[in-house]
Formats: structure tokens, C-alpha cells, sequence
């Protein structure tokens, strides 16, 4: 009787849902979008694929979307939010190393030489990596990045770095998965750099953070088992390391990607070239009062041959000036 | 006003499903497990993390339990599974490589002599693996593992491999997926010889597998994207390296683990070694009718060292001839 009585219920409220659902179509799920070609091209996406007894309805468990982060999800400029964490903390760090003072590229940082620190190009680079990325447990690393995140603050906006993410994109993620999608990160950025904080800023949980990586060993320290950081790159997730990281961590093709760069082309050809309906989106950095305008010409975000590719290809190209209402989340909400 | 009545029978209805919900914690979620020490382990931790007020209470989003495959989920004598596929790899490729019948070790399977074939150690092992596992694109790969299979039988049983996981374990997956677990399988077996099957068989997405791997390059075919799979080691997800893989996968530390062989210590130790309450559980072959009987001086599926170290950490050793009633699920249901 009483198992029933439940069933009965549970029809009769599913049934109310799905009016309800109706309803809520009504009301915007995408409220910061302006009602643009893009926005219409991603709603009728979704609304295909979503569609049960559409001729391109994509069952619940293949609705796999992947997003870019830097410049996709949160802003990018003048470099990426990964770099002012890598020279917080050589300046944190700074004390223990006092060579540093005279060696390059330590000693540009010190001075507060961003440019300085940079010309020694990727060699520079992975050295500051490896300074601060490695040589503690994953344990370790996963507090100093919360503790960073949670107060360092951008030089230009004064905001914290999570309340630089894009709040159209926070409406699309939560788009997406209110329609049965599955929604993961694919950035280039640190994958342990990410994951201490993208459940809570973007819903995403650590194990859809897909992004490049340093190699870890298992050790015992103190007889307790722990996974320490070695200096040594593992998997750099950019450029045709997207496609390749996706499918060491989904198993399956997307059907659906976002990115902002060159660096997200393959992973959107990869996307796009699936059979059935696919989607494609590029955010365009259109916006140099409210945000950042660039494109071809930058160093960080590059934006050009895969600009020349969407057209052909049929990608979704959003203008961040024209399209969206707002840039940010109020400050208070992150 | 339908929003408030819907909100009244969704209430009524959680009311009488939580009713059902005591009745159904009645009737036994794992019925082919006997009432033994380690089932009675197994719930206890499950009603402890999953009890709302309980001091080792655990939320839905860090309840991530990790399987190991061979040995735990299905069986992996007279030797893993995968070795099948290779062998039958081999004879299929063979019309193509007329080399083959002169040169170790595809001489000796050719001749049906696995021990020949095996005589080259780790070595021999990789080759054969390289072989028959890389130069093709991961669809391709993908549409051969099926193939495989939906047809090939194991030697002693006659059964096809995927009827020869264990009953008792696929109940396992599903008690703990109703109680709020996301189930990863670690296993040292290849990522994409899992992929194809273990959603059909474990209820496992891909997103939710991880084994070792070969590494794959993203190339453009006739113009089309593809990722070939290259002839070269990326991770060996066995020992010491299954926490490596948990930790690059799922970004957070399981709170339960199941595995049958010393491969599976390190991912116990790490497991168990977590904060709060953790399950570690050893499935002990001891079943020699039903099944296979082996631990310490066994080649395929060694449990010795993990054995010893079961009692001082607390793991659960499940002795399949005692505490499962049944072992394969019936031949067609698979």
C-alpha cells in the first residue's frame, strides 16, 4: 500500500515537475547573456541534444563538456592568475634561498622585474615551476594554494582572483549541468593548482580538473604513505595535449567545448569533428573597458588561427562586449 | 499554487520513500554475501560515513570508493584476461607479419606456447603488448576491444570474460553507488581495454576508469582529428603507482578500496591512511572449487606481503569460499 501510495506521489509530483520545467524554460537561464546570435546558437544546442525524440538527442551519460579555463572561465590578463602565484611565492619562499638574490630568474622577481623574470623564456619558466611546485607533498601544496587563493588579490581589479571569473560562464556551467551535462575543466594550468577551489567557484569537482602536471611518487614519511611533488614535468594539457589529456581522463569524446585561444583549437576540432550535433565555442576578448580586448597580437591568449577556423568550422564566436551583460560576479558572492 | 502542491507531494513522497528506505535496509542489498565477519565490516563502515549525525559521517562528494579489476572484480587466473586479447591479437595480426613465425615471442604464441611466449620476461611482455596495442587511432582500438569481448571465451569455464566477474562484487558496486559513492576502478590493466565494457558490465563510466596507459599523439587523418596510439609507455598503474593515478584522476583521496594482490598495498595504505573512518578490503582467494585458490606463491595476483599487513592496519579479508554464496552471475545475465 504504502510503496503504492509513494509511487502515485512520485507521479504526480514528476508530472507538476515537468510543468514546472516548462516553466522554467520561460525564465532565463542565462540571465547575464544579451540575446544574441551566440546565445541562441548554444540554448538551441542544447535544447537538440537534450530533446527526447530529437534526431540529435545525446543520451544523459555522453553529455560530456569541457571548458578551458584561463580566459574562458576566469580572466587571463596582464598574465596568467598561475604566475602571480608563482611569484608570491618566491617571494615567500625567498628567505630559505638567499642565491636566489643573484640568480636569475629568482633575483628579476625580487625586484619586482616581472618582464626580467620572463626572459630567460620557457627555461625561466619551468625553473620558477619547479621552485614552488615541487618538493612538498600533495597534501602540502593543496593548503599553500588555498591559503594563497583565499587572499591574494589582482593588481589591477584589487579583487581576488576567484571573483575574476566570468559570471555568463558560471550561468553556462550551471546551464549545462541542470541539462544532464557532465561539465570538466581542460586547462593548461596547473591541475593541483586548480582543484583546491574549482568545486566551490565553479561546481566543478577535483575529479572533472583536467589540467598539466607535475609527476608525484608514493613514499612513506614517518611511516605514514604520502605522495610527494617531484621536480619533473609529467603532462603539459595545451595545444594537442588537450585532446589527449581528455581522452586519459574521460575516456569519451565531449560534445560540447568552450575555450578563448589557440591553445583550446585542437580541443574544440577534437570536439566538433564527433558525429551528431556538437558545439563549439570561442569567447572572444572584445571588451578593453569592462575586461580585456586582444586577440592576435597577445602573448597571453593568443586568439588567431583558431579564429580563422571558426568560421569554417562552424564554431560559436561569443563577443564578450556585445554579448554579455556583466563581466563579473558581485565581489561579495566568491 | 501547482508550485506549492508539488512541493506538498514531493515532501510526502521523501516521507514515504524514506519509510521504503528503512524497509529496504531490511531486505539485504548484498545477497550473494553470507553473514560473515567481513560483510558485517563492510556495512557497518557504509551505515557509519552515510548516517547523517554520525561522528564519522562523510558528505556524498568525498565518498569516492576505488576497485581494483583482476582478481577483484573478475577473475584472472590461469592468467589476466588482458593476456587472452594479446594472444588472440597476435594470431589475428599474424597473416600481416609472416616475421613473426621466426621471432620471439610471437614464435611461441603462434605455436600456442604461452610459457615460450612469456620466457622473455618484461621485455618480451611490453613488445607483444606494443604490438597489438599501439598504431591504430583510440576508436579503432576501442571498436577491437569490443569485438573481442562480445565473443571471446575463457579457456576453463567456456565463459565469456565479462561473465566472470564476481556477483558478490558487482552487488558491492551497487550498495555503495545507492549510499552516495562515486566507484573508480585502479586497475594495472590497460585504461582502454577496460573502457569499452565496464559501464555494461560494472556500471563504471570511462570517466571512471584508470589503468595503465600508452601514450597517444592527436594528429589529423585525411583531415579528419584522430589519436593514435603510440608504441610507448605512459603509466604503470600498479604498486606504488595506483595512489599516483588516484591522485592524477580523482584529485581527492577514496575513503574505501578493494584489491586481491600486493599490487593493491600501496592503494590501501594510502586509502586508509586518510583522516576519519576508511575501509581497506582484501578479497582472498581461498575458493578452489568454485573458483581459484592463491595467495603467497601465486605469479598472477600475488597476496602476500598485503596479507601480513592486513591484520595491523585493520583491512577486511573477504574469504570468498566462506563469505560469498555465489561467485559468477548466472551465464546469460552478463
Amino acid at each position: 500500500m504504502t510503496a503504492m501510495l509513494a509511487r502515485l506521489l512520485l507521479s504526480l509530483f514528476l508530472l507538476l515537475a515537468a510543468f514546472g520545467g516548462v516553466r522554467a524554460q520561460v525564465s532565463d537561464p542565462l540571465p547575464s547573456w544579451n540575446d544574441s546570435a551566440s546565445k541562441a546558437n548554444i540554448v538551441a544546442f542544447v535544447d537538440k541534444v537534450t530533446r527526447q525524440g530529437s534526431a540529435d538527442f545525446v543520451p544523459p551519460s555522453e553529455r560530456v563538456a569541457v571548458f578551458d579555463n584561463d580566459g574562458t572561465l576566469w580572466a587571463e590578463q596582464p598574465m596568467y592568475f598561475q604566475a602571480f602565484f608563482i611569484f608570491d611565492r618566491i617571494k615567500a619562499l625567498a628567505p630559505k634561498h638567499p642565491e636566489w638574490k643573484t640568480k636569475e630568474p629568482f633575483a628579476s622577481v625580487l625586484l619586482g622585474d616581472v618582464k626580467g623574470a620572463l626572459k630567460g623564456g620557457e627555461h625561466a619558466l619551468i625553473e620558477m615551476v619547479m621552485a614552488t611546485h615541487a618538493g612538498m607533498t600533495t597534501a602540502e601544496f593543496e593548503q599553500i594554494v588555498s591559503d594563497w587563493i583565499a587572499t591574494a588579490r589582482h593588481p589591477k581589479s584589487g579583487r581576488r582572483f576567484t571573483e575574476m571569473v566570468y559570471q555568463p560562464m558560471l550561468e553556462m556551467l550551471a546551464y549545462l549541468r541542470a541539462n544532464g551535462f557532465k561539465t570538466f575543466i581542460v586547462s593548461g594550468g596547473g591541475i593541483e593548482f586548480m582543484r583546491p577551489w574549482t568545486e566551490r567557484v565553479y561546481g566543478v569537482p577535483p575529479e572533472q580538473v583536467i589540467g598539466s602536471s607535475i609527476k608525484t611518487r608514493f613514499e612513506l614519511r614517518d611511516g605514514q604513505p604520502v605522495l610527494m611533488r617531484l621536480p619533473q614535468m609529467d603532462f603539459i594539457d595545451d595545444k594537442a595535449g588537450k585532446p589527449v589529456g581528455i581522452n586519459s581522463h574521460i575516456g569519451r569524446r565531449p560534445v560540447a567545448a568552450f575555450g578563448n585561444s589557440d591553445g583550446d583549437m585542437q580541443m574544440l576540432q577534437w570536439t566538433t569533428a564527433g558525429k551528431g550535433a556538437r558545439l563549439g565555442v570561442l569567447v572572444h576578448h572584445t571588451d578593453a573597458e569592462r575586461e580585456y580586448a586582444y586577440d592576435r597580437n597577445s602573448s597571453i591568449g593568443r586568439l588567431d588561427k583558431a579564429l580563422d577556423m571558426a568560421g569554417p568550422q562552424g564554431w560559436t564566436v561569443v563577443d564578450m562586449k556585445n554579448d554579455w551583460k556583466t563581466i563579473y560576479p558581485p565581489p561579495a558572492a566568491r
